[in-house]
């Protein structure tokens, strides 16, 4: 069914360009004309596939967080438990220019949930699926006989959630001041400060 | 010299109904004409104190991390080390409405400062002044003998600045989802895993 895929391709570009030009230009500034403009296409054509800029805010959004676990979930991680668990969250923090994009896009678009019920909902699944996750990491590390015995394990999840949200902001906020090597550093000193070689 | 104090007094004011309109319509909304209107101001007026909406946002910015400190400097906190930690870094968490509103307009401009240099420069100042915060409680622990001895002092002052704010973007991000009790119950955790009878 290749119109059904294009339709959706046509769908992902329109929302890159709506990530480049909040990137470039801030949110405010990200009018239906623009991302248009951006994308190649009539403000007509696009509305054919976003009715309103609403739907098209909460596409884009929900494409970051879509690529992000799709990245984790086709990748094949190796090394040691530590080794692996720092890889995987790596793929939500700020580490390189495209995952730099995401985080903003969504750091953006998270400031926005605060007035727009329809980007809160999404953040809000968004939410459950990384604590789910978060929880799947430190089982990992359970089960594999690395975790301490006297942590909180529910506490931890919620620790490692925040924490991780915490320095991915810090890094995207103050990259020449809170370094990547700073904010790695401190991911893998949290980590192993839940091992029992600590 | 009143004249002085009201001046400084109807920039705060202004700035006020900035937080105000901000919280309640979001930023795109907060035009010079919308927040005129808040303050029961003309923007004529409005454009006296702040001939620019970039002067009109930092100032408003730089309100709150000032509000924050004052507040700070201001309170005495009883109790033993935990609790007035504890206590201090609740001042930067939304922890009640006033506080909840304060870290609502820094999260959403904080998202603008990626695109708004003028922002970029104060949130910066703000990163290290926190930063600075975050050491001196962490050697308040220490004076007092309570830090355990083989932690990584720098790196706990970037772990314990990167959590807290974490901590408070989710409880402000998901108020229902991740509660005030979590956000407090985590954070003190935290602090407990630093001391030694942890």
């Amino acid at each position: 069914m290749p119109k059904i895929v294009d339709h959706e391709k046509r769908k992902i570009k329109i929302a890159e360009a709506t990530w480049k030009v909040i990137v470039e230009e801030g949110l405010e500034n990200a009018t239906v004309r623009k991302i248009a403009q951006t994308a190649n296409l009539s403000v007509g054509a696009l509305r054919h596939y976003f009715p309103s800029q609403s739907e098209l805010f909460a596409f884009s959004m929900e494409l970051v967080s879509e690529r992000v676990q799709k990245r984790i979930a086709s990748k094949k991680y190796d090394g040691s438990p530590l080794e692996v668990i720092t890889a995987i969250i790596s793929e939500l923090l700020p580490v390189d220019e495209d995952r730099r994009v995401e985080m903003e896009v969504w750091f953006v678009f998270s400031a926005k949930t605060l007035v727009d019920p329809r980007l809160k909902t999404l953040s809000e699944k968004n939410y459950f699926s990384m604590h789910d996750g978060f929880e799947r990491l430190l089982n990992r590390l359970k089960k594999a006989g690395l975790l301490r015995e006297e942590i909180h394990f529910q506490l931890e999840i919620h620790r490692l959630h925040s924490l991780v949200d915490g320095l991915g902001s810090h890094h995207l906020l103050y990259p020449d001041i809170f370094t990547y090597e700073n904010m790695m550093e401190t991911l893998i000193y949290h980590l192993k400060t839940l091992m029992k070689s600590f």
